[in-house]
């Protein structure tokens, strides 16, 4: 197993004033090319921090991967830095400058001396040229180990990866194959799902791993499977995705990169179905998870959000008595809220919420978290009561995805 | 100075399967209290490398804070290793016990074997109780380094710094007083806002910081004042800010923790005003946005999300040759949404938005981004267009942000 380990260089993000996404995608994109990312880290502009974690780096990993530090001003020491550590001097590359002298002329912009000086490399690293800015990358090899030093813009590095540097590893390391299958599961939490799969866990073979990845409601399921052969890796995890099911199939909604969301759309799509949407205690976070998805008005005519009372009755046509009698947090309002929406917008299916949000406003009757929901179709309406914490904000996603799950069902017959 | 490390444990941090959003967190908040984070890293499920990188960080660290590999199932061995590196073994804590026993009990769900274990600590921990979860937190004192073990579930971490553990590390360390004061704009980039104030920024006293923090069309100006008298820093900082308010009075709407909905609720509230929203392209963002603010109901009537032509001409009034002439993507069209759901739902203000989000739909007329917003209220209604980028998500977000800021205008006359 080759195993990479990512440095980050700059105050900006050991500060926190910056959102670091460049390690993530780096580690997913070697994950893809059968790497094995061992180790994340982050130190500052400051060289006797840099050295340390080069030197630590080169005793434990094959390749090492740095981003930032490469721009034009004096806080930025990641060049002289590694000149440094490899016991090497500076030099202006001549492609690097015939780069980068092109790169100004052709955007008619003056090139300044600090410009010039991006094209200064340590002697003993490979110049790989960085065709979306003016900071190269370099390729080094030294005492077994490959560093690879490349801008910290994302747009930069990620063509860098793509284009030049993915290809150039795969080819250096002849690496074992790596294969990733997502389960996605919605509502059922990771220790009862823990224990409904626990036998089918414990007689994985050992080159396949799983890992529970828990989140708002759903639990994906990471099977990681390594060996030589792509397609029988493959084949071996899709025999186990097989075996596991039976066991959960109620609860997987999808696989990989799927979204609640997007296959929501897919199978509207597939159903030549549409949806509208009744929102009350949700405020319009149901619709809006639904809009994200690009292509959404294909399928999603529009919703009401109704807040207050006469909105109900007015937009929506629930009844002046059922709110009187039970309550806008009852079963009866999101069933007449469904169904209204779905007359009203003319819809396959409509779908609605009403609860209590939080942090204020519950009873002993209904406290906070009390969230009613329903999905009216062409088979009848469904509702669930749901039971959740104080939360408001978590209240809301919670009710989102237990609204779409519902939806899911409905869509599925 | 106290230095910090933040150790990230867990293959899907590592694989680059979930978004680390806990480490920028927590870097932000240390600086707050005069802690400098020194270094970041991640490693995965692995004890070898786990039990490695605490005994380095603690050669350099005077505070190690832990995230994840606390969850109930088997490829989370946080806690094991906490003790192997401790030498010490788990036991059952009965306070951690009687928490969870009834974080089951209060919502009604059965308590397995596997959440019981959650209650197991390594004998020298301090046991620091997890309000919003089932994961403990764990402080330690090894060796003159405090280490902080904490689950990497956001919400539940951030609760547990916040009410627990950041105050509890301002008292262990007696860090030097600092006093920050943030100035909250919106509609003025970085670089324009930057030359605006640039005199009044060189003029500060070295005692006092000025940074930029830029998010989807705010920027926050961030005062840090360091030194030993509270009472003093404050009077200081907001000498600073009274001479540099004249200079972009317009473009604040708050400080400190105040967001825009929850500004224009305050707002709404002493106007003793109302608003209803009319949605397309944002999809309901805008309605959600306002409404996750707690108490919103006392001045959020309702919405319409009008994704299709039919929804805007039935259910808020919209002309049918409106849509016909200029298309949904227009100003008389955002015109009539406006005032149409102001008279239909009967609020002191109406706004709303049409336009292309993306990353489809454009045309050379009207290419992807290009946005109408309005707000009506009783002076009249006021329109914008916006000429936004290629990213949806992005699009939705900027659009909340620039028509809740002309409702804020409009609401303050």
């Amino acid at each position: 197993m080759i195993k990479a380990e990512i440095i980050t260089i700059g105050d900006e993000i050991l500060f926190g004033q910056i959102t670091d996404t460049n390690t993530q995608w780096i580690s997913t994109e070697l994950t893809k090319i059968g790497i094995r990312t061992t180790r994340k880290s982050s130190v500052g502009d400051n060289k006797a921090d840099i050295l340390q974690i080069f030197h630590e780096a080169q005793t434990r990993a094959d390749v090492v991967l740095i981003t930032g530090g490469l721009g034009p001003t004096k806080d930025d020491i990641t060049k002289t830095t590694l000149c440094e550590y490899f016991g090497t001097e500076l030099y202006i590359n001549e492609d690097a400058l015939a780069f980068i002298t092109d790169f100004f002329a052709k955007r008619g912009r003056e090139m300044t001396e600090i410009n010039r000086m991006q094209a200064a490399l340590p002697r003993n690293c490979t110049y790989v040229p960085n065709l979306w800015g003016t900071a190269p990358g370099m390729w080094f090899e030294h005492q077994g180990t490959v560093f690879i030093s490349m801008p910290g813009v994302p747009f930069e590095m990620k063509n860098l990866m793509t284009h030049a540097l993915l290809p150039k590893l795969q080819t250096h390391f002849q690496t074992p194959t790596i294969y990733h299958k997502m389960i996605r599961t919605v509502g059922l939490g990771e220790s009862f799902l823990a224990e409904r799969i626990e036998a089918w866990e414990d007689a994985l073979p050992p080159h396949i791993k799983l890992a529970y990845l828990p989140h708002f409601g759903q639990v994906r399921l990471r099977l990681t499977a390594t060996g030589n052969d792509l397609a029988q890796l493959q084949a071996e995890t899709q025999a186990e995705v097989e075996k596991v099911l039976p066991l959960i199939e109620k609860h997987v909604f999808g696989y990989d990169d799927d979204e609640l969301e997007t296959v929501i759309g897919r199978l509207l799509k597939e159903h030549n179905a549409t949806i509208a949407t009744a929102e009350s205690c949700t405020g319009g976070y149901v619709s809006h998870v639904i809009t994200k998805v690009p292509g959404s008005s294909a399928y999603f005519v529009g919703g009401v959000v109704s807040y207050s009372n006469d909105v109900k009755i007015n937009e929506l046509g629930v009844k002046a008595e059922t709110l009187a009698e039970h309550g806008a947090v009852s079963e009866q309002t999101v069933i007449e809220m469904a169904e209204g929406v779905r007359a009203r917008l003319k819809t396959t299916f409509g779908i609605s919420a009403s609860g209590i949000a939080g942090p204020d406003g519950g009873t002993d009757d209904k406290p906070v978290g009390t969230i009613w929901i329903a999905c009216a179709g062409p088979n009848g309406t469904k509702t669930r009561k749901l039971l959740l914490g104080k939360y408001r904000e978590q209240n809301i996603q919670l009710t989102a995805t237990f609204l779409l799950e519902v939806l899911r069902r409905q869509i599925l017959g």
